[in-house]
């Protein structure tokens, strides 16, 4: 289930930039950070055992509870962005998950992002609900090698200004 | 400048959800609650007086650093989006803002947000740059009437999974 990549993380998406994701300021607009990171979710969801298929089939999938970025660096039409994925943190319901947006060659990273995901099943009304057995153990497994990964950027913490 | 809706922030925008939006969980993709958020902070830009004009002129804008957001209701494809801003905090170049998200009449809120901006000049190179004088004012006096305001949702944290 690990193929490389695990300097900081596991390669887990790679994209490149649709013109329309440019802002006035004449780089990504900071939401499509976001969305590079959610796409990256999708693929991690993919490698844990819950992507399309089980959705379908199960009824059940990830909801995002809470996400923090770290704007680190512009990112720019021409780049290409590789997302990395560390586990920090996996319960029966919940999966703490880092992810590293990083530039093209050059590796520098351009954002880093933390995401509180949770196991919920939509039918017959939302709910949360346990993993399934046979995925319980994939997020554990990707943990082990990730969770002590160096981080590139500094995690998540509580906002403030702090006069300089 | 301030034109009501001051219970939890000032009303600063107002959007339709695009059926783009939509994600595979049939409700808004977490990564666009960071769109109308984003597009909010454009609002607040022309509130403060650094809006297109100003950025034509200038060659000055607002990048964001950093961003958190929690997630608290399902936006669905019907639904229409308010989103009030408080300044939490204000400096000679920083603006730290929190964002609500609320949905429809039932003014439940969906999302709550911080975002830390920071005033940059873009030429000749980017750097960081203190607001000009004329605006300089403009975020203590919207912070004034709304950082007290009552938070609707929990504010930034350090993101943790904490067994339960």
């Amino acid at each position: 289930m690990i193929d490389g990549g695990l300097v900081t993380g596991l390669a887990i998406y790679r994209t490149a930039i649709a013109p329309e994701w440019i802002d006035y300021n004449g780089h990504v607009r900071d939401a499509y950070y976001g969305l590079m990171a959610s796409l990256a979710v999708d693929a991690l969801m993919d490698r844990i055992g819950i992507g399309a298929h089980y959705r379908k089939q199960s009824g059940c999938t990830l909801y995002t509870v809470e996400m923090h970025m770290h704007y680190l660096r512009e990112i720019g039409v021409r780049d290409t962005v590789d997302v990395k994925a560390r586990i920090l943190g996996a319960d029966s319901k919940r999966i703490h998950a880092a992810l590293e947006l990083t530039c093209g060659e050059s590796e520098e990273t351009a954002a880093a992002c933390e995401m509180m995901l949770l196991h919920v099943c939509q039918t017959p009304t939302v709910h949360t609900a346990p993993f399934p057995d046979r995925v319980a153990a994939a997020p554990a497994e990707l943990q082990r090698p990730t969770a002590s990964l160096p981080a590139a950027a500094p995690g998540s913490r509580r906002m403030e200004l702090i006069r300089r």
